[in-house]
């Protein structure tokens, strides 16, 4: 068997990939900041400005630091697989963290002002996500990071956790984007279609937070940026194929 | 070598994932027209019913054939290559210009109401979305039907392809949903919060569409269900490993 180096070399362009998703990431946080200073008041939590704190808790939260946690694999591809794992796990921690401080502000915000909850489609996604999200992280935990599951198991759902992490970060995205829609027209109305500098920025704002999503998703999907197996992973794995090969290793 | 059957069996879950994604999609267009036909008046072109086109054309051409274009290489995995490529080049044909119908509607509807043009987040994703759309479908055109292009700029290219095809069907969900949402908001406004059967109608649409998106993307990112190599391609691949490299085939 052919065997492969521990410490492989990173892929060339990967760095920059990484770099420039890092780039737009910031930017997007930033920007939610400068609409929230520039247009609506800035942030509080004992005040009107209460809401405003649910955008930028769910964009550095649910977007920045939910999309980070999915390059863990990609960024750290020669450390100890255990450390990845924990380091990948502590981010989707404290961007659960976050985004529940941002849930909690914009349910206590209708409370005081007598507004319904769940009525429109960005709430319904976001709690679906929020759920999401909080399931996914247990199942994750308990099959990856919790001593009891078999190799085979683990190997079983390793795609599965890889396809809806993916589809939960894109739906985080989606479920942003009709927020920012919702709170652009409830405040903007029919001014939104005179170019106020408002309605721009916050369409920069949303081509950007799309942009950040397609750079995270083709940083992830890329074949030949995906993790070397390591020495210690090949191990495992050679001696499981021994064990359910039985005695006929040799067998194709 | 390992020789394949060049009509290997069909993944035995395919089938039934393929048909409940159908099943998804026909909804989806199926409650577009309800909402459509229920609370806006229904569909025509010489009237203030011109603009209900545009929803109607875009479900249609930018979600469900779009993404049942995305799926012809699972569906039809054994049929000659050349016979599924034109199918999937065919597809997105009709998609474009069902999509371009829906264009014109709102366009039209916009100049002969007055209304401004290109000033949502919505109609910047919408156009944004349409030229990458006609983009990627000319250079598929020209890299996998057209006969110039070499089989490893082929190969090269294909991941690309596969990657923005995904990513633009993507998108479109996100940009119908943006949509739905303005349409919702402009004629509910704070009607919206007090559950009108319009708006949860839409939700449900809003849910629907999401659903459609993530279970396009399970079929196609499924690694065992992916297209098998035919006999054809595997013989063309043995012919370009066999001359890149040269006079010693049996090196490794």
């Amino acid at each position: 068997m052919e065997s492969r180096a521990s410490a492989a070399p990173a892929p060339r362009a990967l760095p920059y990939y990484v770099a420039f998703s890092q780039l737009l990431g910031l930017t997007v946080v930033a920007t939610t900041g400068a609409w929230l200073g520039l247009y609506r008041g800035g942030i509080a939590w004992e005040s009107a400005l209460q809401f405003n704190v649910h955008p930028l808790c769910m964009v550095i939260g649910l977007v920045f630091l939910q999309g980070d946690a999915l390059l863990v694999y990609r960024v750290f591809r020669n450390e100890a697989k255990r450390t990845t794992k924990v380091l990948h796990g502590l981010l989707h921690v404290f961007a659960f963290i976050i985004a529940l401080v941002g849930l909690v502000a914009v349910f206590d915000y209708h409370r005081k002002n007598g507004y319904a909850d769940l009525y429109s489609l960005h709430s319904w996604c976001g709690i679906l996500v929020f759920v999401l999200y909080f399931v996914q992280w247990l199942v994750g935990f308990s099959f990856f990071l919790f001593p009891g599951a078999s190799f085979s198991l683990r190997s079983r759902y390793r795609p599965q956790h890889i396809f809806f992490g993916a589809t939960i970060f894109l739906l985080s995205l989606g479920t942003a984007l009709l927020g920012l829609k919702e709170a652009l027209l409830f405040k903007l109305g029919t001014k939104y279609s005179t170019f106020e500098p408002e309605g721009v920025l916050a369409n920069v704002l949303g081509l950007l937070l799309a942009s950040f999503g397609v750079a995270v998703l083709y940083i992830l999907t890329r074949g030949d940026w995906k993790r070397p197996p390591q020495a210690e992973e090949q191990a495992l794995s050679m001696d499981f194929k021994t064990l359910t090969e039985g005695d006929s290793p040799s067998s194709q």
